[in-house]
């Protein structure tokens, strides 16, 4: 058993802000990632909300991340939203890029948000989430340090490189979210099990020759396993063309790691479309969306990804959530 | 072995338009689909050329396909086309909206084209292709008849849905060409299979309760297996979203099959999108692109989708494409 304590969702927001500041991250900046932690939490993917404070302060603190940074906000082309998010944190260059993007697509039907210099922006699914409650289609990609090696080759060249696609829904709730990267399994999962010194199933690495590996060790010194074979490569390739070459932002062959402290900003890229469905479907959307996660629903046992977060939001918004007492006790050493 | 003959790719254009014409097609819709068929038997995907002449003339013939439909284009927003195929082929629709398509994308800096009413679209990277050749990202996106069982579930909900990508290179062939299905293998290889009564590998197929099956005919009475499990679920519904939901076209789950002959028209969608790389990154696009390209094909072995295309077709161009007799032999038929 891990111990926890349950904190109510503004609790994890602030105590997220205040770590934030403390570790010489400005309000404006720490304000998104707060609130991102706190949704993440309310969402159950623990992995990536609390847990991450200590990190995110971490890289404040060593230069990965400027802390201080202004995002700067451009519109090349009528359709297109550009943020240099000048190596600082990647969701405040999110947050100033949306709010163009979102009335832009309004009116375009269509709109880009290209998004370079910037950092990993956490949960992808949390941002196309708001794109869907605002009514529109969101598509995201985003890219990392190279994990994934090409087809007949061996050595990592794209990252695990996630895509997300949020569709709206009629409650303000999207009505289908997918959030999947290239890889079998997610990397921090590999690095779980060489913490703890557990092996690895068979498919989730490979080793540096790329052979399967059930050493966890083995593995992050060679390669995540695609998704698929040779499709979830395709998948990678797909997300490094979105979130990087098409942003000039930093491939992942050449990014510095999101772990760690050293190599200095990764640089690294986003890419956000987003899609009036008013102005492409003739109205057919809504209704042809209930049909398509209705004929999953009223199949015994099938899925959506994504099942079931409404429910849990619902009840860590009234309950709180158990967090982990060793993920405080980091933090309120930062607080100091 | 097959019996072949060989013909010029002028020859292939040619005896397509022919037959497609005597079947009842417009000189109009059966130009390009001619022309398309000829650069896929360049390609040497002999499985989407000519030997699929017969089933277009047969379903123009039954009114699966309206041979003499004009496409309707509109514009309605500034960044958003919208063909109404009027249940004709998909391939003059296509053109009817790169038309407009391509030189809204270079203005506006990223552009939709949604098509509705439409058919079997062939090789999806076909018209990809033609987006990168123009100097733009394309990104395109066809639903098809449901042939994928949900996460947790045995009857189909979503086709084998393709989507693809093509990022423009420096000489006008793409730097990248990603077009691939969200199954494991392509449903005509499960048929191929079928009809030449042999057993298929494990992990193609499952059987109407969702187990694995190697018996093509139980496969085909039951689901195509997504590529990677879950997450081919997730590119399926992807793919589903953008080419039906989106468009307002008819989703997998109501379309009639794209094989045979009953049940008319099978009404489904394609969505592309179009983005100008100057636009979005600062002109680092092209220089991403080599250093993304390079870092593959310097590993020993290692390979892009799509690689040594460009030799095929410079081949293909100059001593022509081995043809199916027996092919030829049905499209003779048909011109009588």
């Amino acid at each position: 058993m891990t111990d926890t304590r349950t904190l109510t969702l503004s609790e994890i927001e602030d105590l997220s802000l205040r770590a934030l500041m403390a570790a010489g991250t400005s309000e404006a900046n720490a304000r998104p990632l707060a609130a991102a932690t706190a949704a993440t939490e309310a969402d159950g993917v623990a992995s990536h909300g609390l847990a991450y404070i200590p990190i995110y302060c971490e890289h404040v603190q060593c230069g990965k991340v400027d802390g201080q940074a202004t995002p700067i906000v451009s519109q090349p082309r009528p359709g297109v939203v550009k943020v240099d998010a000048a190596t600082g944190f990647a969701h405040a260059a999110i947050d100033a890029g949306f709010d163009r993007l979102i009335p832009l697509a309004r009116e375009q039907g269509i709109a880009a948000l290209a998004i370079t210099n910037s950092y990993n922006c956490g949960v992808l699914g949390y941002h196309t989430y708001r794109l869907a409650q605002a009514g529109l289609l969101g598509l995201g990609f985003t890219n990392a340090p190279a994990s994934i090696a090409p087809s007949g080759g061996s050595k990592p060249v794209v990252g695990t490189n996630p895509f997300s696609i949020a569709a709206p829904g009629s409650d303000g709730q999207p009505a289908v979210l997918i959030d999947q990267s290239a890889s079998t399994i997610a990397k921090s999962e590999v690095m779980k099990h060489a913490r703890e010194g557990k092996p690895i199933p068979e498919g989730w690495a490979l080793d540096a020759d790329g052979n399967p590996t059930t050493d966890p060790e083995i593995g992050l010194k060679g390669s995540m396993a695609p998704s698929g074979g040779y499709k979830g490569v395709g998948i990678a390739l797909l997300t490094e063309m979105m979130a990087a070459a098409m942003t000039g932002a930093t491939l992942g062959i050449h990014a510095s790691p999101f772990s760690g402290t050293a190599g200095g900003p990764p640089k690294t890229g986003q890419m956000f479309l987003a899609i009036d469905p008013g102005a492409t479907s003739d109205g057919a959307f809504a209704q042809r969306m209930t049909q398509l996660v209705e004929a999953i629903h009223t199949q015994d046992g099938a899925h959506l990804p994504g099942d079931g977060r409404g429910a849990k939001r619902l009840a860590a918004a009234e309950n709180g959530v158990a967090v982990n007492t060793a993920t405080l006790a980091r933090i309120d050493a930062i607080l100091g």
